[in-house]
């Protein structure tokens, strides 16, 4: 059984542990010490790598692992290949759907000791680095050269960038920056075969068209290929401007005609444009205090934020949208945040999101994308469905990039409650076109939901790909698309 | 042999017709027709088909199959599999290394007539279509929504959406808009089995995470691993105002600062950063009587293109840049085009170098990715090494990128140059850490050295990763990476 731990009803599959896996045994961890060294296999003091970010998931790893280079990941890998011993890879283990820790006594094998290698080069943006890096450390990083990372995520302080290469994460401005696919260029991984196999995919150039694209599998693979140690991207100029602004809108059609109007008057120093429903606002008064900037009390609030190189320029074209908007009708209401602080009163409503959900009450979170007509339907749907049920449903998100995050609290985990919202709500999405995970994947928590909308002559060839890398498919078993 | 025609001295692998591949018989063609209809089975008429662009290669294809959707595709894919019947796919047929022809009496499968189906959501700026329409076409077509195409070959009025998921060239604002990872979200593609297996993959999200990412492995895949025929992907807003300028700088070290201070002062807005050498301007008013724009006669030419929505701040950008460039002595002239005339000679002559170096003579072409520092140094090796053969040595390319296409011009094709260019050049390349293909790809021309670079075990990989999609191996046959 997949682990419920009390925290919510969660409706999964029952899988029993493989017993074609190899329990570890007290020589498998003297092997794994000649490699690592004594003091890199632990199997004492590791709640915070058998337990994931939302404490929801936890395992039993037999031991954790932490090597700190790519020919250490490699004798682990080949010795676990030939042992047939399952294998769970983390990075900064920030996931929110349990797919960094093991279900059962699966070994974790840490990446966080493979972060010594960097190389940038400041004319062409291209950086070179080890997997186990923290996000934040690249970008403070690049920052002196007058570059930044293309992305941006609330983990930004734990998360790894191998561990942002498996998941794929898209965070808040891939509007302007589009998602790692934009930027990835090469990486190395380790794959588990007998052999501990090292390859080197791709290369450091923006145009390499000698082979197949192979880096670009590992994006959003959860740790189901190998593991990644290296990784080679581009990196985005450093904006020398930000500027935000927050429009309040009536009704959702107006948010989309906003939405074109940003393309139109912002186009390419446009970096987010965030959506909150009265309701967030609610939420976001009565949890945590935070009062709504827009005076109004609109029943949608807009956060649009630009990075542009000049501020004069940059402010100028956010005046001019906001006129738009304003002259238009589109939206009722308007800010442009002079300074800061106010800036950041803007973007504090939007982060604390999440948290105020959380205090709100046992939360059932969500993460779909819907093609925009059908963006704020599956949250009124919802409502007419389980009002009777639920203490609150909110959505905010990402509406820039279809991103939807719903979420439904409750004073207490409630199975009626969850029996009313799934499997309806990943159908309705499936049904609606759209994703049932925009950006936090599959893990444990959607898996037994994975299939929807995969056809299986697609799973077919996903299983046949995976087996390519991971012939004895030890690595983050249970897991699989 | 693979084919030489007498235009130039290739050296090329020996490479006989593959015994296990099935001749085309009247049945097989009775099979087709059944399946396109009598008239979209050609067997004549079909010069086009079976040469390709540069004219260097040319197949002697069974038949030419045109079929109008996907499932006719998958008919004659499951056909082809089952009698073991080599396949060519084919879009435009533009490509620059003969990747698109047979070698032998491979059946050529054009998907110009898939080219019906045309969706476009003026909100998202997503676009969902038939792999067999022209770049161009769609490009105009998303035009009056305020959206263009984000990325422009030469090709652009005859190359198909298709065959540039296959090729993954990246053309003149790469810089700006990024490769195709970053705007395709899925695709539709039928594969060579004997199910003649239809797969959507990806979905129409900017974010979706919910299984490996496999669309991205068809960019690039030149064909191998089966026949895109829809394509689902992002577009851009289109600019409102373009600007253009030039400047002469003495030394390539100084090229590379002009690019820092373009990534300063224009950042968002800059789209294209291209480069030409003192010989390639010569060989312009040589061979076209095409003038310089500056007329200090610099040792290197630099092209820079802005692509942003607000003429005033965008000109303004362009003049702090250029005064910079030159008040810092890294640019010793400079030119702002101050017209749509002014600026369509200076890209006349980026965009005529290609032309100029034919109209000089025999031409060995070459476009490889290089680390900046040694970007113009390979330059300057082929000339103190082939001088004496050679009629010209010139270089213009895509700086911003990395991309250079160096070409070496002689009265006639010589065997002599011919083999003091090969293969030291892809092995410097190589050995410098570039890429012997930037955007062309493989195809038959670059055959013989693409496995340069590339690790058995790399290799290993990718024909493995292709026997999933190909089982049989007729997909392309004799030009697998």
């Amino acid at each position: 059984m997949l682990k419920t731990l009390g925290v919510g009803v969660r409706r999964v599959a029952s899988l029993a542990r493989n017993p074609s896996f190899a329990k570890v045994e007290a020589s498998d961890l003297r092997v794994f010490e000649s490699i690592c060294g004594q003091n890199y296999v632990k199997t004492t003091d590791i709640e915070s790598y058998k337990t994931d970010w939302t404490k929801a998931f936890k395992g039993d790893p037999a031991c954790v692992l932490l090597p700190s280079c790519t020919e250490e990941v490699s004798a682990i890998l080949a010795h676990c290949a030939r042992r047939q011993i399952a294998v769970v890879p983390q990075a900064g283990n920030t996931g929110l759907v349990g797919g960094s820790v093991p279900l059962y006594d699966e070994v974790v094998l840490s990446i966080r000791r493979i972060n010594k290698h960097f190389e940038f080069d400041d004319v062409s943006g291209i950086m070179t680095c080890d997997a186990g890096i923290i996000l934040e450390e690249l970008d403070n990083r690049i920052s002196p050269y007058g570059y930044m990372m293309p992305y941006d995520l609330g983990a930004k302080g734990s998360c790894m960038i191998g561990g942002n290469v498996a998941t794929n994460a898209g965070g808040i401005r891939l509007l302007r920056y589009g998602s790692l696919h934009a930027h990835l260029m090469g990486l190395t991984a380790v794959l588990p075969t007998e052999e501990g196999t090292i390859v080197e995919l791709g290369s450091a150039h923006r145009k390499d068209n000698t082979s197949l694209h192979t880096p670009h599998l590992f994006l959003g693979s959860e740790g189901q290929l190998g593991v990644v140690t290296r990784v080679v991207m581009s990196t985005a100029p450093r904006p020398a401007s930000v500027q935000s602004a927050m429009l309040g809108v009536d009704t959702f059609e107006s948010c989309c005609k906003v939405l074109r109007l940003a393309k139109r008057h912002l186009s390419e120093i446009l970096s987010s444009f965030e959506f909150l429903d009265r309701e967030t606002m609610i939420v976001l008064d009565e949890a945590l205090g935070l009062k709504p900037v827009l005076q109004s009390n609109p029943r949608f609030t807009l956060l649009i934020e630009t990075s542009g190189s000049n501020e004069a320029h940059d402010s100028e074209k956010m005046e001019k949208f906001l006129d738009d908007c304003i002259s238009s009708g589109t939206a009722s209401d308007g800010v442009q945040a002079k300074s800061i602080e106010e800036s950041s009163a803007m973007w504090r409503l939007r982060e604390s999101a999440p948290l105020a959900v959380a205090a709100d009450g046992f939360v059932y979170k969500n993460d779909v994308s819907l093609p925009l007509k059908h963006f704020y339907r599956l949250t009124e749907e919802i409502r007419a469905r389980c009002s009777s049920l639920a203490k609150r449903i909110v959505t905010y998100g990402h509406l820039g990039d279809g991103n939807s995050h719903l979420n439904i609290t409750a004073k207490e985990s409630s199975k009626e409650l969850y029996d009313s919202l799934y499997p309806f709500l990943y159908e309705w999405v499936n049904v609606h076109g759209g994703s049932i995970s925009a950006e936090h994947g599959i893990g444990q928590l959607k898996l037994p939901y994975a299939t929807l909308g995969k056809s299986p002559k697609e799973r077919d060839l996903v299983r046949r790909i995976k087996a390519v890398f991971d012939p004895k498919g030890i690595m983050n078993p249970y897991k699989s698309f």
